[in-house]
């Protein structure tokens, strides 16, 4: 039923660092150890002879002239695409160092982008040696890493998590960490280094090559867009790794307790969804799953909702369900709503005032110091979110957003709003809410055949455009709705994503979130649909990922309607 | 992608019932509607001739005097068995009208067992009719049903939920509701009901069974064990369904949490289980992910365990894991956690009494109506759990115990105790704890293809059961480590299972609930386990559950373990 695998990668540890506790000494599952052999298919641009060609030079997604004066040796270069070349005389085979770090949180296929970096410098530069930078760019600065080897790599292959070499959340951000991170790079004789990250991560990959390049150091970067959220995405990176497998995930939770609630029939569930940010995990498990009541994140701020707003569209369908004689529900709602909504954010920013400079005295005078409108929000939140936003601060001395229970106070606020409808007698039935949180058990689940392919494509290319001396582009393969062997590889210039934004009176590159955009497809398509889902209970249950079977190549409605074809 | 099915079954609801809000209108994901067809084998002695043989006579789980007065027309009756039968002659074929009713909270299965009830009658009494109690027992008493036709059940099988008839939680109680029950048989002229319940559902149908057997009615009452919990069962009947989807669906997401632990490497995961009144779910899940830690209710009592002495076991283990440098980890706590400990109990019985008779006033003088005991215990517990305990009564002033959050507690009262250590230079890492509470997503998933064909088994057998005669019997199908055609299947006696208690002055007939032994295989097996667990990293990732390929027919620990089938 399981198979072991015996400490054979131990050898190659390199470093002093706290123990390496990957899958080494694992027992394996009987899906984990099927997963292993699970055949990779690559694109065919990557299974035969192929060139490299530059397309048009590129500019900024915003403010050019000040990504330009940021990226001096970098801004305008053009993105790379891979076409097929007849040349039998192959790519040049010189063995490469190449480095590779994992930054920020997980996202299931993070291996299979390093299995594929690996397996390309295999066929194609036989001999390179591949190092794997431990705990995220931490790993970079102080030079810990690992060689990684076939046997090491092996029992990784299509599994979840980010434990092959692990990640961490630091930037390189000071002249001194830049420092650390070329010192690493001269001492290993880098020829590349491969960050796989975020937005904030692929910025910071490409101010490395920037910088390298700038002290003209041989050290090529690539990035690799990561990130469950979805919000890491363009027209050639259409979707970022991750989001596929977590969507499915939680859309397999939200779908089984839609068949709770149908059964029971006096349970509203509220289910909270990782995603802070933009909400396009919310909107695809909306997609997937059809609840009464969707709220995205963008909508709201577009619509300069309020909370009061919000609870009020909710409690409306609450009561027009009763009537239709529904006394249940699923309602998702994003983990970043109340981030959405100016006024949370204005009560916020008074009470981290108030918090830092003033006595919060137990008669409540230093309310006084809120402006009236903050204060009506103040006074209007349920007891256990005010104690929650009195409370919680991080070490800046700022609200733990994420930690406020936004399902738990939304289910507060309807009751309050229903009792006061049941008085009116606009309301006669019974509500009871039941809140979900669905998010770690998201970030690290069995990459979908969709991720795993995907993933793995990512990290051959990104080896194919070191190879080819390529550096801050962002690893893109696109075409994703064809069979995999049509999927095109290429890189994007990062520069070209990229805009500034003004901190400390200094400009600083970022990549833009992609947020939801509400005349985009998957939101029109939601929105065509949710009245129909609200009072007719259009409810499907996704079930468990396959791997094998039915629905084992589904892929992502978002990606599909992005991508037109899906209506 | 996905099917739609037309509103055929509607024609057949015969009441003023709420509208149905079941599948007849659904759309259905790729995984639901592949698993409509799914395949479900019957044992080979279901699928020929067979004749029902009687066991000894029996007596009951204790006090069998007492039982004995209870039910007079059905204690010590014998057990039944179905074995093959040479004789062609064949089943009476006689066309019989039966009632099915599913009772209590869901367990993924309970479709297929009235598919098997349905398919037994089709088979073997053609022209029969299943007449499907809507919303539990509720709708026995109250004559609400729907007849089922085979266009009526077919999309609900092998799905989860049990939203073909819906459930509840209304017993059948009083004299006048016995009368209700009575008439709604007379008037459908029932030969047989199948009540799909846990322990109190059959011991209701037993005493059912009693009563129209007492009242000469012809219905005879066959139970059947029903509840992920898994504390219905005995040697005949080796687990209750929905145990083992429910379990697989937890131990999806616990390897989950578990890779998401151990690549940020940071993170403790407390896991609340459902199960309230026995860990079997916990266990289970243990044995199938191995956590660092798992508490264990029934460990907890036998050992007179207090939240003291289990949250510095957790410390204990926290502190060495430190020490061994890994500062995250996985730990498993059952729903019913504090019902286990006795100071916790007592506490909350003078906290009820309290509450009802005295005020409770803000300076906190009402605390010295507490023991010093239980005093002692409610100033070491969490402010945010002293006020779980002094605010939420149920109507019947009681604390609504599943809804104390118990791994939140856990959370912190580990780490007060850490920042004790820490300031006795004992511990010097950093501590995160993360809350997780995984419960209403797995009552209602796709059943696995062992529930599916065990339910299938059930329902099939209940049938044959009600053909011959039976009452007062609960289903029963064994020998569930051998292939299907080898399972056996019978009846077995509901007084068997019996035991009295004595509420009100009065002795109370109750089946069991089949707690975690401390000396069976399952516990023993984690016993031997949990140290090198705690300490080495052991977790295993089960991934989803999958319906072909790999594991896709694998069967619970537990059931295993018990049978003596695993080591």
């Amino acid at each position: 039923m399981s198979i072991s695998f015996i400490s054979n990668g131990e050898a190659a540890v390199k470093s002093n660092y706290p123990p390496l506790s990957g899958r080494v000494s694992s027992v394996y599952s009987e899906v984990q150890s099927s997963r292993i052999n699970h055949n990779l298919p690559l694109p065919s641009v990557l299974r035969s002879s192929f060139t490299i060609v530059d397309g048009p030079p590129s500019s900024a997604a915003g403010n050019p002239d000040e990504i330009a004066k940021l990226f001096p040796n970098l801004f305008g270069q053009p993105s790379a695409k891979l076409v097929p070349s007849d040349s039998s005389k192959g790519q040049p085979d010189k063995k490469l160092k190449i480095g590779v770090v994992l930054s920020g949180g997980q996202a299931p296929g993070g291996h299979n982008v390093i299995s594929g970096i690996f397996d390309y410098l295999q066929d194609h530069a036989k001999g390179s040696v591949l190092y794997g930078f431990r705990g995220g760019p931490a790993g970079i600065m102080k030079c810990k890493y690992i060689e990684l080897t076939s046997e090491y790599i092996y029992p990784y292959r299509n599994q979840g998590g980010f434990d092959m070499i692990c990640s961490g959340r630091d930037k390189i951000e000071t002249p001194e960490q830049f420092k650390q991170a070329e010192e690493t790079a001269k001492k290993l004789d880098l020829d590349g280094l491969v960050v796989i990250g975020g937005d904030d991560s692929n910025t910071n990959a490409c101010l490395l090559a920037e910088n390298f390049r700038g002290k003209n150091l041989k050290t090529r970067v690539i990035g690799c867009p990561k990130t469950i959220d979805g919000d890491l995405k363009c027209k050639e990176v259409p979707t970022s790794f991750g989001f596929d497998t977590a969507c499915r995930i939680y859309a397999e939770m939200i779908g089984n307790v839609m068949i709770d609630a149908r059964s029971t029939g006096k349970y509203y569930h509220f289910v909270r969804l990782m995603g802070r940010a933009a909400s396009h995990i919310t909107l695809e498990c909306a997609l997937q799953t059809h609840p009464n009541i969707t709220i995205i994140g963008e909508e709201v701020y577009a619509q300069k909702q309020t909370l009061k707003s919000v609870t009020d569209y909710i409690v409306d369908v609450v009561c027009k369900r009763a009537e239709l004689g529904y006394n249940y529900g699923v309602i998702l709602i994003p983990e970043g709503l109340i981030d959405f909504i100016p006024e949370v954010q204005q009560l916020i920013a008074e009470l981290n005032e108030i918090l830092a400079h003033d006595i919060v005295d137990d008669e409540g005078l230093w309310k006084k110091k809120l402006t009236s409108q903050s204060l009506e929000l103040f006074e209007f939140l349920p007891q256990a979110i005010q104690e929650q936003l009195m409370l919680e601060r991080d070490p800046h001395g700022n609200v733990q957003v994420a930690r406020i229970e936004t399902e738990k106070m939304l289910i507060q606020m309807v009751e309050t709003e229903l009792e006061k409808r049941k008085s009116e007698g606009a309301y006669k039935a019974q509500f009871k809410g039941q809140s979900h949180f669905f998010g770690y058990e998201g970030r690290c689940g069995l990459p979908t055949n969709f991720d795993s392919t995907y993933c793995y494509a990512l990290g051959y290319g990104a080896g194919a455009l070191l190879q080819s001396g390529k550096t801050g582009l962002i690893s893109s393969v696109g075409n994703l709705a064809a069979p995999v062997e049509e999927w095109t590889v290429g890189g994007t210039a990062l520069t070209s994503l990229m805009d500034v934004e003004r901190r400390h009176g200094k400009f600083k590159p970022v990549i833009k979130k992609a947020m939801v955009e509400l005349d985009g497809a998957p939101f029109k398509k939601f929105a065509s649909l949710r009245d129909d889902w609200a009072f007719n209970n259009r409810y499907i249950s996704p079930g468990p990922i396959q791997f094998v079977g039915p629905a084992s190549n589904a892929v992502n409605h978002t990606l599909l309607l992005e991508l037109g074809v899906e209506a």
